[in-house]
Order: C-alpha cells, then structure tokens, then sequence
C-alpha cells in the first residue's frame, strides 16, 4: 500500500483538508500515476455536497487527472515509467456484460455499472478516492495516453469535459452539420472548439452575451443571447444537433423548436428534476430529446489523439490546493474560464 | 359546387346531426371522391370538442377517407373516375418549403403548414370539412390509392391509424429489432401488425391482459401488462424501439428503463401537459425520447402497398352515423376492438 497525500472532504458543508490516504499495491494489469493536474468539474461539488445521494467522507473527488506512470504491475503491456497518461470518470467496470464487450463500458450492465473514479466501490470493495491527490493506482484498461502536443494541466479537464462533448459530437456525427451549444462553461466552451475542428457550423446559446468574443474565438460562427425571446424566433428550425452542457431546468420546448426536421437535442448534464417537454414539441418535427455518459475509454483515446492532431485544449485556470474551496464557491457562481485545475505540487 | 350530406356537430358537447355542406368545384388538379367508408379516430374527438383549440360549427370531422372517384379535374393525371382511393389526415400543403420539396409535407412549414383535412383553412379561404360525409373534392397529390386487395372499409382507418405507426417503424427501421408497442387501441393494434409484418420481434404494452388474446393474435410474440410493476423489471434494458400509441402523461422514465443501449421511445400521440422525464433516464443509456407526425403521402402510398402485400388490415366495427355519439363515448371507454368505421351509406 502507498501512503499518499491528498485534499479531502471531511463533510457536505466543510472546507477541503489535507490529508493522507492509502492507495492499494498494484496488481498486474495496475499502474502507479503520480499525479501531477487535477480538474474541477461540476460533477465534484455535487457529489461532495451529497446532492447526487449519500456519501462516506473523507471524500477524495476528482475526475480529470493527468499525470505520469511511476510504476508498473507485472502484465501491464500498454504503459511504461514516465509515460504521460490520463485517468477520467472510470476506473473499472464488470467486462463480462454485453457493452463491456462492445467496448462501451461507460454503459457497463454490470450490478454496479462502471466503478467511478470516486465516491464509488471498486472491484475490492475499497471505496474509490479520486484526483485531488498526488498518485492514484488504476487498471491500465481505464487509463490513456496523453499526446505530446498537449500540456498535462491542459489535458487534464479533457478527461470528462472533453470527452463528455467528444462522444455525442462523435455519436450524432457533427460533422457538417449546424449544431448549437447550450451554455459557455467547461462542457460548452470544449463543445465548440471540438465541433468547430469536426467540421461543424457552431452557434453557442448562452444567457447573455457576456462570454460572445470568447465563444467565437473558440471557434463559433454565431452567438445568441436565451434571455432575448427574439433568439427563438430568429433560430427557429435552425439546428441539426443541440448539445446541452446546462444541468438546470430550462424551457425545453423552446429549445426543441429550434431543431430542424429530424434534429435532436443532447442532453450532458442532468438536473435531479424531471425535465417538462411537450410531446407535441417533439411530433412536430419528428424531433428527439436524448442523452449521452460520458465516453468509452477506447473514444476517450480517440478523443485526446484527435485534440492533439488539431490543437484543442481547454482555456484553464491553473489554482493551487488551497484554493479548492474559493474555486468552488465560482463554479457555482458561473465566475470560472473555463476550467480550474488544480496544481497537485501544493497538494 | 356540390351539395352534399354529411354528419356535423353543431357545439362542443352536442349530438351529431345530419346536415347538407358545400364542397367547391373542381379545380384543374381535383377529384371529386364518393366517400363509401370514414373511420373515427380519437382526434375527431378531441377536436370536437375543442380540446386541441377553438373551432367552428358545424365541424364534420373524419381523416380516415376511403372511396370512389366520380369526376376529376382537367388536369388531374393520377386518378380516373372509379379508383379506389384514400383521403388521410392532410388535403394540402405550401407546395413550397424544403419539407414539401423533400415529399415531406406533414412537416410542411409554410405559414400554416400542413392543410388538416378539417376544421383548417385551405388555399381557398375555405374551413375545411372532413370525410363523415357522402364526397368530398381534394387535389390529387393529397390522393392514395388504395389496392385492391383491401376491402375498402378496412382501408379507411390505414390512413391515419396505419400511416401513423406505419412512418415511425419505417424511419426508425424496426426490421429485425425488438420492438415494444405501448397500448392496443386504433393505433397500437396497426402497430403490432406492421411491425411483426417488417420483421420485428413485437412485445405488447398494455394496462391489463384483456386483450392479449388479441395481441398475440395480431402478430405479437409476448403481452406485458404495465399495471404489474415486475413487467418493468423484467423487461428492463429490452427494446431498441418503442412505439407509445397512448396519448396520456405516463411513467415516462419507467418506460425509457425499458430500452436497450441507444434506443428510441417515439411517442404519436400527443397529451395536452408536458411529460415530465429525468434526463438521467436518457443518459444512462444514450437513449432517445422522440415524436412521430403521421407520414407524408408518398409514405402513406407505401403503407397501403405494403399492408395489400401482407394482408394487412385493421380490425374494425361498422357503425351506421346514428351511432356516432356513441362510438366516442366507446373509444372515450377504451371500448373499441379496434376502430369505428361509418358506413356513409348512412349519413
């Protein structure tokens, strides 16, 4: 077992703490990363805060974690020491059910699903601690490469911002087509610079203009304000693919009438709410309202090869440990561009 | 013009009463249709009784048309006098917009899209009345013809009930999956009949067991009742489509539970209220929550040559059109085995 040191949870409402955890002792298929940047996604302070149901603490969140191998388990075949790799929402899962096979293991049928990186129980019964640390051990089967082209504090947010707006992009093949983004934060402002490299005609919706020079600096032909009614009337009918990055209740229906004939709205982020949608807003042009998890490990490599071959990386804004709470409270704030990640040196 | 009889309601919530209206003379591209049969499909009701919006009075209502052509206009190159012919839930369109062009008019965006066989204004100016009634004028292109291997009071409810379920199985291509069909009324019983008839696996949907006789009959191969709770555990993660023919607020996410990894739940009726569904329920599984409007004439020309090759047909109840009245307090009871069709013998 390793002794390592990590920023921790002690409850729903109190700061991150210093600590130290233990991480297990490598299997073979298992590889030791120093960690080096961690991302904080949305998803952290609400599983932190309990909001997604009941957690143990001290809690370890983090998802977004790019580092380099500094040990290797007996079988391990794809990695070697000093190799620069990424870990995101998944650190196993049961490989026996039918998308398991498929390579689609983010959707493991297993009695558990895939095991999250944290929060979750693994395939010991350990209790899963994440990224704000300084090493994690994880299966080379739920571990990527990371191309030389992109800094690791960069890379790391693509591990579930990117990949959460790669795989729907990637799925209801973007390519070509008009797709618009809901919402400029981590998620959207990753949608646009991937869709724009797919060969996309990119529309960001955000509330206000406020972020409109950054958002076509990312790579958006057009930028729409949801507060002005004018815009759904303006785009009406407009959008082959909606990707939606919010996690709120919005007024579905508007947005689905901006769908063309047989468009679809994605949705990446899901309010513990039930979402209000008029059925009659989907008949009426044989419209869809869908969803996507995350990415498999195969399409998250697939991912970072093609962000390294185009030059796509996230705007971040790199904090040290101590800040883990501050950047929590301007998360919430909407007062992040785009992404914080936080430096595990000052861990 | 022609003075013709037919069978209107004069108010909301009043008897039908036999009437004389006027249908316009022909116009170069018309014919003139001896309407022998008319099916009664629930919209009547709900526009009637003006749950879908205001109308006028008297409304003659009917978009299920089955019958003979009497006259035709100079110009018309389809029809002659004594085909059998069609008339379904759309008698006009702007001719124009991109769908039109695309032979997709029920999704017709021109100012008022698409031009309801009744209680909608046509090019003209006129309201237009539908088919519980002795003849009716309609341009040729928003004409079908109906093989002869179809009786013809058996053709009539195909033109909504048939080329509803008919369109979505079609694009969603059903052949050779598992498909579900969420109620067997008018609809649904089409439903179970087309799909077994273009390969697939049919599952039944209903409330009870009543009709599972019925159901399996029809080309189904298992019949769930969804009053059981076990029926969605058992079926979970089952279905790559669903085909919901029941226009009321259900358990949604109950339902969506029940479709494999990147499934459909296509809805064709639509409730007055928003349907509540989690998002969650669409991510979990990348699955899709979509909607389905009746089908464009050439599909509803594919779906009558379709069921003449398959020896499909409606199971129907011939009523005289002094049993109107009481067919919608039947199908308002779900008393139906499956679609009221007026012999307008009778009116």
């Amino acid at each position: 077992m390793y002794n390592v040191k990590a920023r921790a949870a002690f409850g729903a409402t109190e700061p991150f703490q210093q600590t130290e955890i233990t991480r297990r002792d490598l299997d073979e298929k298992d590889v030791l990363i120093e960690i080096k940047y961690a991302g904080i996604c949305h998803s952290d302070i609400h599983t932190v805060r309990g909001e997604w149901g009941e957690v143990e603490y001290p809690l370890v969140p983090g998802h977004e974690i790019a580092g380099i191998v500094k040990e290797t388990g007996t079988a391990v075949q794809k990695y070697q020491v000093g190799d620069r790799v990424g870990v995101g929402c998944m650190v196993g899962s049961c490989g026996h059910c039918e998308h398991c096979q498929d390579g689609e293991e983010q959707y493991c049928e297993g009695s558990n699903g895939p095991i999250d990186t944290y929060a979750d129980v693994d395939q010991y019964g350990d209790y899963t601690q994440g990224g704000y640390s300084t090493h994690i051990v994880v299966s080379e089967d739920f571990v990527v490469r990371i191309p030389d082209t992109i800094p690791l504090e960069k890379a790391a947010p693509l591990l579930c911002a990117g990949i959460t707006t790669y795989s729907p992009l990637n799925h209801w093949q973007a390519a070509g087509k008009n797709v618009a983004v809901v919402g400029l934060g981590g998620l959207g402002h990753m949608a646009v610079k991937i869709a724009r490299a797919m060969g996309a005609n990119v529309t960001v919706l955000s509330q206000t203009l406020s972020k409109k020079e950054d958002g076509l600096r990312f790579g958006a032909t057009d930028y729409y304000a949801t507060s002005d009614s004018e815009t759904f009337k303006t785009l009406k009918n407009s959008f082959d693919l909606i990707i939606n990055t919010v996690s709120a209740i919005l007024d579905f229906d508007s947005y689905l009438s901006l769908l063309k004939l047989d468009g679809t709205m994605v949705n990446v982020g899901a309010p513990a709410e039930a979402a209000p949608v008029h059925i009659d807003s989907l008949i009426s042009g044989r419209r869809s309202f869908a969803g996507s998890a995350i990415g498999s490990i195969k399409e998250t490599q697939e991912m970072l090869d093609f962000c390294g071959k185009h030059n796509i990386t996230p705007e971040i804004e790199l904090i040290s440990a101590d800040k883990i709470d501050e950047a929590y409270e301007r998360v919430l704030r909407s007062d992040v561009r785009y992404r914080f990640v936080i430096d595990t040196k000052t861990i």
